[in-house]
């Protein structure tokens, strides 16, 4: 299968050469176009804009940083839109909100092209591991000619329906870690201030009900105050913020998203957006006792 | 090891038996004393008051069902305390608030005899499995005499300092699952409100790094709105609001806890109450449109 | 001094009225013209286009149901932008959020006009009465030359500076609003939950620091369980979501806020979105006992 | 009439005092005793303990610093109850739990006495000016004989049926009160962090239908970041924590107030228990940008 990839990050890369490594013919685009370099060494070929790998290739998957970067893939000069046609498929695993994947179906669908929305729950390791989860929305039979590509790329894909499904699962996904995660928080500290272990609290919920792998793997680095960015918890927060909104638009009260919300902004005051979502539990401490 | 066993109630039976099983010489006393038949065919003794169980063993084990029993069974007539004495340990299992165990534990020591209190995590399941969880706390030395019996009952058991930080860990450890399940089930209802597959996002949960046994325990029958009460939404209110009391106490501010006591207490006020605590999402899912 | 008025709803109409009744010489424009009669019969002259209107008058006030009508009566064919220039003011006291002010105050300017967006606080009885709290913003000088129109329509008028800041300080001020509406029906609720007069409760409020005349107005209603619509529920809850909005942009965590949003978001799902505000009361009450 | 007065604090002696010059014949004893003579001066006769107090008057009526004093002053050796007797009456006036004041109720009808609970609302100048609300419960005919008292003592008096009520209206009062200060200090803080100016924002609320004299009273000092302790942060804490607790046991949800009760434990963490409660705007205000 001959699939075109555009957008080389940390999550691309890592996503094409999965590609490349169970056989698929990879022709790739990457806005700086040297980060192709280490692909074309495992057999890739490039293209010098979004628009020839459309031209060369059935199918395009994009995995780019936002919605901006998707918008500006498919839209501006040399784009995506200038090749797409009758025909052919694009795959947009970034993750962006549902108005933009709208925007983007819109506009291939108007040229007689197929699209899907794919975002994807899991980050680096995941992907490098070929172990995502693919949440596709939109044209059901592109969903089902990718499957040979998202078998190699994640563990599981999901068919959820119309675009901008993809997105709002997401979102949804997010907000219930994001609450669990102040739920965590609240946890570590209550235990701390009351004179009980931390540590011991992580050893007691990782043996019951609740035992997980973010706790698992965040717990004992929140306990030494270290938040490395996996997830910046700006980030997560938007997208407490957007998942509110959807409640919003739906009537949905949800009353323990919104104040897991509003601690998240209280740790983005405090200055701790860029360092990963679990720094939440610096404004649970906060102090001057 | 020869062992006293107080209460033979859905827990308190299952340990016993397990203890028995395990070659453990146990004595037996239950307030309706017929309830100790079944454990007698599997070679347990009978007593017919606490103070004689504790008259004849070195260690008694007791696990009552509230405050109220726990307290009874040591300070009324024939109570523990009239045997009570130097060389004797008491080891309460019950789930009971700091207050009572400390009271119980100066009544116990001012007699001479030592004292842990050992609640646990973990329902009926776990105790027929000797799989619990142990928050133990107290007499240190008695706790360390008491590991062979603990080995039996559970799977990992803790020691947690002086008496009542058992209690406390329990309640926080309590407090973060009434969160976590208020976040899963505004995550459910906005998945179902927005027209996703609210069994879809359990499937996708389950892949991620958030996949835990309750959610998977919970979830399906939660999707069916189905709540057999495992544990009753009144106990976990209560246990919310006792751990937002000792939030108090120290002074420490836990805002999604909070959010989620009150959806439970407006589950409460909508007759929920004696169903299992997942039926919080009842209270997220009402509307009337 | 003689000005355009354009849009002659419930507000409008009281507004130009009342300009006419002190004297200006008052231009009308509605999209309904027949609406411009009353107002005709006490000396109002009447143009069939809102450009007709701007050609004419030196200074124009607009007063339009929504964001939507206030961008259409300046952009669509026959709009205000086709005869803005120079020299000329427009006064845009509809209630729109910031963007839609900034939109149309970049067009006004574009073409040489100069602009204020001037949002009211009060509703229908002190529009007639000429008792409406101006927050306006934009164009200094043509808020001084406004004074005389305002000082007729409102009992105080305030410059915020930039456009944008009329429409913020409005959701701030609902935004307390909306919250104090909720502390008043939570203690409503617990007063009669626990067999006290709720009744009682206002008398008491009544008299001491707290009182205002939102309690006095509203909560003998709200105890006869009447919300006859002043200020619609689901408007006051879209004021609340921008407001959180505006909080989120800024990085202030508003917790009572994101509460109060949530019970008017579940008011919402309860089907009261078009009564008053105050019906957020049966959020609160809402029960099975 | 003849009554005696228990407790000379801030509240206490400004009541009394106000008693003696509408005429009354006033006994009063203090527990330093000094105190006293102030009132001596303005013609009232001292007694050397609670009991020769109670002996020597009909009527009694007792302001102290709260529910530790209120019971002992009963309670204690050469206490009310040493004395208290049928066609004695005594009237506490002190702010206390509901539990207290069934206590003392208990002990004194067991006596013959009748008894009557009646916290105020409002603080050392309405007490000096005779201004205070009276929230009285119990004994209806020993009430009505206190009204000539109560008239002197307050604006306004309230029976509210059996005793509890009068601590229950009062804490309901109080929660209204604390959660109202919430929505003003995230209304003047966001106002703040959005550049726009608070004091214009106290300017506006003061002209429409939130205005009351707390926002009036408290707002120009909280923009000057300046909280003499007219209500101490941590008994208002304090109260909308026994509020909600009131509302758990009668299954009300009242997440706004649970809201602001964190907001207030949050500021007592930051060090500001005993400033007055609008420092919670610190906690609001709270920032690292």
């Amino acid at each position: 299968m001959e699939v075109g990839f555009l957008g080389l990050g940390i999550m691309g890369k890592a996503m094409a050469m999965n590609l490349l490594k169970h056989g698929f013919k990879v022709t790739v685009w990457n806005r700086t176009l040297s980060k192709c370099d280490e692909l074309v060494e495992h057999g890739a070929s490039v293209c010098e804009s979004p628009a020839e790998v459309i031209k060369k290739c059935k199918y395009t998957i994009a995995m780019l940083s936002d919605p901006c970067a998707a918008l500006s893939v498919v839209f501006d000069k040399d784009g995506v839109l200038e090749q797409i046609c009758e025909g052919k498929g694009y795959i947009d695993m970034s993750t962006v909100d549902a108005e933009t994947s709208l925007k983007i179906n819109e506009a291939i669908t108007g040229k007689g092209g197929r699209f899907i929305e794919a975002p994807v729950s899991g980050s680096k390791k995941p992907a490098e591991d070929g172990q995502l989860i693919i949440l596709a929305a939109g044209d059901k039979a592109l969903f089902e000619e990718s499957i040979p590509a998202f078998d190699v790329l994640g563990k599981k894909s999901f068919f959820l329906g119309q675009v901008g499904n993809g997105a709002k699962m997401k979102l949804i996904v997010n907000m219930i870690m994001g609450s669990m995660m102040n739920a965590f928080s609240e946890g570590l500290v209550l235990a701390d201030k009351t004179g009980l272990s931390s540590d011991t609290l992580l050893d007691i919920l990782d043996l019951g009900a609740m035992t997980n792998p973010m706790f698992k793997g965040k717990g004992p680095s929140m306990n030494k105050n270290s938040y490395p960015p996996a997830f910046p918890l700006k980030h997560q927060q938007k997208d407490m913020r957007l998942a509110l909104a959807l409640g919003d638009e739906n009537a949905v009260s949800m009353p323990v998203a919104a104040a897991a919300n509003e601690a998240f902004k209280k740790a983005r005051s405090l200055g701790l957006g860029d360092l990963d979502f679990s720094a939440v539990i610096e404004a649970v401490k906060f102090s001057k006792e």
